[in-house]
């Protein structure tokens, strides 16, 4: 199957083998697939932007996938199709996961209203968040209702999948220490909701505890969104709590679609991956390039070697820029 | 004091006022003072480069004050000079810090041979780190042999730190729950040094635990690097562990000089930083052309309508400059 227009007729039909093969063509690295991807997205993007797209994050150890399955088959309960993607790329250092226990949504995989899609195994992170993102339309226009974008708990992918969502939701397990502590400044901003997992048997009461002290320490956040984050416990195992946070996702979509909220939050993300996308595409015609190539690498060398100053440099490298263009023509 | 050439020589001379103005010029927005700090940069890059550059993070509440503090005295008490700088940015959501409980050094600060500089509170996190980048520069170049660089545990920062030192440390504090829980995926990779603070008094046993169980976390990771991360227990209270430090900073240090290998990294550091640097300033020099920014915006509506996809966007940015570069000739 590689034809886009047969590819795009089943996904719009909502196939979820055509929509398989379209991510798939998505993350390939070869020229012809990348071509066969975009025809399809494109005919893709006016279909899509009608979901709720919801990041999940959280540490190794949090119960991030067990959450997810429960949560998927509440959603689907209510009637919702649900798409659940991830972005978890190998680690820039090592190439790989250092705690990769990844178990797998069982129930949640076999409803014929999930498509789970596991995380793109290659690619630095920036190229994975990018075929995340692509993928989040194809999910939409193949007729999901709420795309879950699953994270690992590492900095800048957070980030990343923060900044292309809607709804950022941060997995915690109660802890017996300062819980202050748990909270990365960074994150809790971040975070529309605070979800403490595990809120069963012996740290039940302890979760009630750290929520209490989360709620206490969010109201310092001074507020700029129309949303308050909201901290929510709950408990995989006995499948409880998720009716309430069912409510609550569907309270934030409710204010997020007064006032064209969420379509300016929207156009914002837009507009930071389009000039991310500049950049990179920038970066490589200068590579391919040579003669510039080699003019950037000597500006290079003398900020190297401290004969300029890395302003200086980075400006020499604009004029050179434009030479090279002035010249071509 | 507005003279450059007599700042510069101050500063040569190691007199910290001057060093302190020429940070202070640096962190101005203002255009006039820019190009000073630029000059006195300029002067002072080839003095730079001979000390040994430290990161030093963990989240709020591990004690990095009084680490940085009872640390910094020891390297001075070993006879070194010691700059310390901050990496705080202001939060880019609510524009202030939650936990701004920064108690400062107070025994340090009084010692002729540190000097100690808060963050700056204005600016972007990208802002704020490239000034740090130059007041390191301006540190070496005013004589002293290690900065230590303090960052708050916010994922963008630690990363925005680790590009611009040599040696990455991680506080952490021992943790009654489970070990692993702790340590971002990210983190532990970036880290060069993994300390365990508070190894004192009830918490002694759980940092001894803590400690053989990061060991072991750390075996599985794949080393690239000719260092292998070593994990460290310390008091800050009780002063203890700072000996077995200043031995690991100085092993690390002869290490890192053998084969060229501090200076292969920070090649490879001042690449990025100037690439980074090239972006922003092409970013800055659309966004003052009324045409082609125009143009720019006319692109960004088609993609946010869904009538590109964000890679046929880009080229057509790419276009769009390539022919403003070209009509301007």
């Amino acid at each position: 199957m590689k034809d886009p227009n047969e590819i795009q007729k089943k996904l719009f039909a909502g196939d979820r083998r055509a929509l398989a093969k379209a991510i798939t063509l998505i993350e390939s690295q070869k020229e012809e697939d990348k071509n066969l991807a975009d025809l399809i997205l494109k005919g893709a993007l006016p279909k899509s932007g009608k979901s709720l797209r919801i990041g999940i994050s959280g540490i190794p150890g949090v119960g991030k996938s067990s959450f997810i399955e429960v949560l998927g088959l509440k959603l689907i309960e209510k009637g919702y199709k649900v798409a659940v993607l991830a972005v978890d790329p190998s680690s820039p250092v090592s190439g790989g996961s250092i705690l990769g226990d990844k178990t797998r949504m069982e129930e949640l995989s076999q409803s014929p209203n999930a498509f789970i899609r596991p995380s793109p195994t290659t690619g630095s992170l920036g190229g994975v968040a990018n075929q995340t993102r692509e993928s989040i339309y194809l999910c939409e226009a193949a007729g999901y209702d709420l795309i879950l974008v699953e994270t690992v708990g590492v900095g800048q992918s957070e980030y990343q999948v923060a900044s292309m969502v809607d709804l950022f939701m941060v997995l915690m397990v109660p802890n017996a220490g300062d819980e202050l502590q748990g909270i990365k400044k960074g994150i809790i901003e971040l975070a529309d909701f605070l979800i403490i997992n595990k809120a069963d048997g012996d740290t039940k009461v302890l979760a009630e505890n750290a929520k209490s002290t989360y709620q206490n320490a969010l109201q310092i956040i001074k507020k700029e969104k129309f949303w308050s984050p909201r901290v929510l416990t709950c408990s995989s195992l006995e499948k409880a709590g998720f009716e309430e946070i069912f409510d609550a996702i569907d309270d934030f979509r409710k204010l997020a679609s007064k006032d064209n909220r969420l379509s300016l939050i929207r156009k914002n993300q837009t507009h930071s991956w389009l000039t991310h996308l500049f950049h990179q595409s920038l970066t490589q015609s200068i590579k391919k390039n040579n003669l510039l190539n080699d003019r950037f690498s000597k500006v290079e060398s003398r900020v190297v070697e401290g004969k300029l100053t890395a302003r200086e440099g980075a400006i020499e490298m604009i004029n050179e820029l434009k030479r090279s263009f002035i010249t071509k023509s």
